[in-house]
């Protein structure tokens, strides 16, 4: 091949679209493993012992041996009739109201399930209001599509409801007008709160009054820790009216499937798989994940996740209380992956974080998850992929680096 | 829930996206199964009992028992770098030049392999050239995108190369530019024809020269039936610079796994990866089809599906002679799925596809395949899907309806 490419990085900028030219070359990847002997707390990736192998084996022997001819044949832009059925009747149980297979569109995943709802959605200088901070796979998403983002802060119960009416009505008044507002409600991405069952019911009266959508982030939905389910989702207070809600098998099967579901009205299902060019998922992996969910596999495994995920919860607190606790605090979270640590004022989170990276424990750092890099003295544990038996000497370290910074900087 | 939904049809209209307002509720989804006893040659589905179940049960044992852990978590937008490896490796051999994992993206098949290029390419009012007729899920992409469509016409060699240059001179003159061209030179969908080798070199020189990158669809590729593989790819030939290769897992393992790659300079994989808002392709599936490439598994059965497939086209040949011969000539292709029948003169290829329907038997129609809708005298008989005892009754129902039309315009 010749040494001097056709098309360089220069010369296929005449050629790209906008939104390539928005997004450069540079590309979320997976994270690479780090060859130190490191504990992470950062990123939000499920307990590694517990993905079901052997469910997932189970489950595609009975495929390929009754369903092989439907399961290896395209499946359609909405996902295979049997699979939505499937989740649909598993929803409607969740949900609280009857749901039908045409509530449903199967995708790749929370993440191409927020990306067809842009589709659907979104031309460029269109305006989406998202909570703040937030999960920024999603941010990258809108500004993909070329949209203006407007973040509306939170505080320790969530989105902040008087603000995003401020919002709407500044918007308003400006002409403009937001078509979406994205919102994790449940178990919130990074904060780790829930939204109040009040704040939900005024937060949809003011998207019904303002002709806003929903986009209600569900990934960590069903990963509650209590005895009692979190609120309803604004999906189904609404009736299934005004929110499209996004969900995922991957927290609570594997992010190694790429597969998950969005819950909306008919109208705006139809509407994703009609600009849907990729022929549709896997029904091959769905009818797999199907048969899970039948054979009653899904729910157990749900079940266990829970226990795992409440211990290894427990644990933390009690790690972070004794390594870090003077110069942390934090609200513990009913459910989801993170526990969202404030430091003491006068600690930089970015400069917390390279310490403790060097000192051998990976922890997200708030500015991260901010749509204006608002820099915030925060910093994100997921403690859902460290091994248990890490966590007290990942908070042990994290401690360190928090006292080498504060004597540093001269706090005491 | 509300008997009269909040968003309608009409009032959802205000909130949706230019590319959905373009692209409506209309939803290409996966045919409906026929309840009568019909004989299907519409689809370009694979047979069906050679669906290769055994050897994917044994990759997914595999893959379960020793790479567990990386198949079920995140594998990054370019897909997993073993699996990208795999796909290089067998590509090299394909190809004749040297390929890495740099070359490689992992898609979910072909139809979002060409979606991923549209969306790093094209913005709304872009020209693609298209050779006509062409595959119809093709142009309804490019559509979505915003692009305008102009058709190249083919001849029994495929793309006819002058009006290429016509066209493209044409477009200059206009102060007008093609980003890309659409092709499919081997085993063309659906007119069955492999574009020659001095035709390709024809048609490289061009796009250099015009700065117009080729989109190379080759779902079909290696599907070839005699002792001699087609001519090099068009990416191949141009040293892997100048042409996007979309290929798919569909038609040689199974298209419901939804699976495939392109092949590309790492500039445009790049950009292409920093697009996916999918998160990637499953790298459980993917690791599942690497493991089928590495244990031969792969190759062994696309060797089968040769056999198969020209035991099916030679079974198709001798029935259309036999049962249509006097009202039909078409030209033996050297691979693929299709067979393009040109009807005699004053026979309407609707008014056969709509009598042959109602005995039962099914076909595509050549209008259906043209961009501008160009009516010809063309049915499409994809001979892949039918069971070969089926064949020639099929053939046989055609003809009847071939006859009864032929017989009401009058024709002997």
């Amino acid at each position: 091949m010749p040494d001097t490419p056709f098309w360089t990085q220069d010369s296929l900028e005449e050629i790209v679209s906008s939104r390539s030219k928005i997004m450069g070359a540079g590309v979320w990847a997976a994270a690479r493993p780090d060859d130190r002997p490191v504990i992470s707390f950062a990123g939000g990736l499920p307990d590694v012992p517990s993905l079901p192998s052997e469910e997932l084996l189970r489950a595609t022997r009975i495929v390929l041996d009754q369903e092989r001819r439907e399961a290896l044949q395209y499946g359609g832009t909405f996902g295979p009739q049997p699979w939505r059925e499937a989740i649909a009747e598993r929803s409607s149980g969740i949900e609280g109201i009857p749901l039908t297979h045409e509530h449903v569109i199967v995708t790749a995943g929370a993440a191409q399930g927020i990306g067809i709802a842009c589709e659907a959605l979104l031309d460029p200088g269109d305006t989406v209001l998202v909570e703040s901070p937030t999960f920024p796979g999603s941010l990258r998403t809108f500004v993909s599509f070329g949209a203006t983002i407007e973040a509306v802060p939170m505080d320790e119960e969530g989105l902040r409801i008087d603000l995003v009416e401020e919002a709407l009505k500044r918007l308003a008044d400006e002409g403009r007008r937001a078509k979406l507002l994205y919102t994790i409600p449940t178990h919130q991405n990074p904060v780790g709160s829930t939204l109040p069952l009040e704040r939900r019911e005024q937060l949809l009266e003011l998207v019904r009054e303002h002709r806003v959508l929903l986009m209600e982030d569900d990934a960590y939905g069903e990963l509650w820790f209590g005895d009692e389910a979190p609120p309803p989702s604004l999906f189904s207070l609404s009736g299934g009216e005004l929110a499209i809600k996004v969900a995922s098998f991957s927290k609570i099967i594997a992010t190694g499937l790429r597969l998950g579901w969005n819950l909306a009205p008919p109208t705006f299902i139809t509407r994703m798989a009609a600009l849907r060019y990729d022929m549709g998922s896997s029904p091959y992996l769905g009818r797999v994940v199907a048969e899970m969910i039948r054979n009653g596999d899904l729910d157990l495994h749900v079940g266990r996740l829970r226990d795992i995920y409440r211990r290894k919860l427990d644990r933390l607190c009690a790690a972070v209380e004794e390594h870090c606790g003077e110069y942390v605090s934090y609200l513990r979270p009913e459910g989801g992956f993170f526990v969202w640590l404030a430091l003491q004022p006068g600690l930089s989170a970015i400069e917390v974080q390279r310490v403790a990276n060097e000192k051998g424990v990976l922890v997200g750092a708030g500015p991260h998850f901010f749509a204006d890099g608002n820099a915030t003295q925060h910093l994100r544990l997921a403690f859902s992929y460290t091994p248990i038996e890490e966590i007290e000497e990942g908070a042990h370290r994290l401690g360190e680096a928090i006292r080498e910074v504060a004597a540093s900087s001269a706090i005491k």
